[in-house]
């Protein structure tokens, strides 16, 4: 982050009908309508990628995007994966899982550090960072964070996401007087507070849209030692200038992810794709760098 | 489900370390631990659908095993998938998904009917019934309604889960009174409401853990015209018995899904898996069954 002197994380969102015009591959001997969208969309990703990279800390895979893809999604998600890695960029992979005990474990392997089993070691994706749901409560949590605390990673919890629909169950009011995305939060800090480092910041991190900076502040009381992943910036209409309670513990309390705001700036401005791209993500970097301290 | 007169749903959960001995594969030649687990798991699934395929009436599939065997993953899945269509079976996807309205459509094309995009239809698994998280909210739902409906499926949503976890966020108490899940099932309730037929039933049902029969009834009350995804029950405490609400609104009210109970009964009886398995899938039937009417 120091080295970059950036926050800013680059979301990999890939839109099979909003794809850059340069990217566009040779998709006659592609095998299927799959195989094709597939390539295209890791064309797209890699010069995303390729343009914005020293503007950035990280990249945000969208697993939904790839999964669409079915069969060859995984492959194109781990070489989009490993082009970010390339470029050295951190790798969250955004799947936003969560399940019972046994079942967190397995999507905790497949996107971490892999699982061991009677047929030898299977590899998982690598990731330095995954957001998971806390609907399901703690035991649902642990063995993500286990998982990460083993692999040298980390865990986002959903806190407040950037939606409207956060309002129906985040934001309900629970009869001690608080929200339920401040009982989240409570559960974020206990979760990550046996693994504080000498930065102030733990292994277990938040999802607090950049459309609620209202609620930053409050987060951040919750939350002292949690680094905050804020989405929301540029399509859904947060703001970085909004985002300063994030960096209370230092510069490494937030990343601000950006994925249409950066991809789709060619769109308002005029220029080719990856200069729009490379200028608006310079332009977060700046303003995130100068807000925090 | 009337011609099977069955309710129950054959979870399929394969666990690499825990598979029927009679699966295990010739894995000399498989390319890697995933490739081989893999063939091991598939084999395993295939051989409980064909010992039960006649005691149930669906399979629900659990994505994160197949999500941690990597790129051969989605391919293995639909192959389950098309193995538990031919027997007869519905098809359960159950990943628990929730994000916001781009992601959530990219999600239920996936699992759903696909999507089209400028390189021709992309497939989706086809699934009869997928498994949502509403933390997120409406709008997080709203596109697995749509594209569920448009596929001639339906939505489960997570509302009250099995696992003790649920007592986290789950169960908390609001302001006005009422727990978090029965917030949910409002919602469940509102979302459905468009699309009650016939039967009474809507295509927005309800996960509930059949290891807390004492919610049922109240579940019930609130949802009236939605269907209950009711697992738990055997490894996790819950018992047939108990789960007589759900069939308030008649046979179809509930759907009760049981894996390691199915898959592992032969480790208690000393039977060979597939009888053990088919005994206590036929059980279960008999015992759901006699329960409804």
């Amino acid at each position: 982050m120091a080295e970059r002197e950036s926050q800013i994380v680059l979301g990999l969102d890939p839109d099979p009908r909003a794809l850059w015009p340069v990217s566009a591959p040779a998709t006659a001997d592609a095998a299927s309508p799959a195989d094709a969208a597939g390539q295209a969309m890791l064309a797209h990703c890699r010069a995303l990628i390729d343009a914005t990279a020293q503007a950035c800390v990280a990249v945000k895979l969208q697993l939904a995007r790839f999964e669409l893809l079915g069969a060859v999604g995984r492959t194109l998600l781990g070489e989009a994966a490993a082009h970010a890695r390339n470029a050295g960029l951190l790798v969250i992979a955004d799947g936003k899982r969560g399940d019972i005990d046994v079942t967190a474990r397995a999507y905790a392997g497949a996107l971490l550090g892999g699982m061991q089993t009677p047929f030898g070691t299977i590899d998982g994706l690598g990731a330095d960072l995954v957001t998971v749901n806390p609907l399901m409560g703690r035991d649902s949590l642990a063995p993500f964070v286990t998982a990460a605390r083993e692999a040298g990673a980390g865990v986002l919890v959903l806190v407040r996401t950037s939606n409207p629909g956060a309002e129906d169950v985040e934001d309900l009011q629970l009869a001690g007087g608080e929200a339920v995305w401040e009982r989240l939060a409570a559960i974020v800090d206990e979760l990550g507070a046996p693994a504080v480092g000498d930065s102030g910041l733990s292994d277990v991190g938040a999802v607090i849209g950049a459309t609620v900076p209202g609620h930053l502040a409050r987060a951040r009381e919750l939350m002292a030692s949690a680094t905050f992943l804020l989405p929301g910036v540029g399509a859904q209409g947060g703001r970085v200038e909004d985002l300063a309670p994030a960096f209370a513990p230092g510069r490494a309390g937030g990343l601000i992810a950006a994925s249409r705001s950066i991809a789709e700036a060619y769109l308002a401005t005029g220029a080719q794709p990856a200069a729009a791209a490379r200028a608006e993500a310079e332009r977060l970097r700046e303003a995130a760098w100068a807000l925090s301290s």
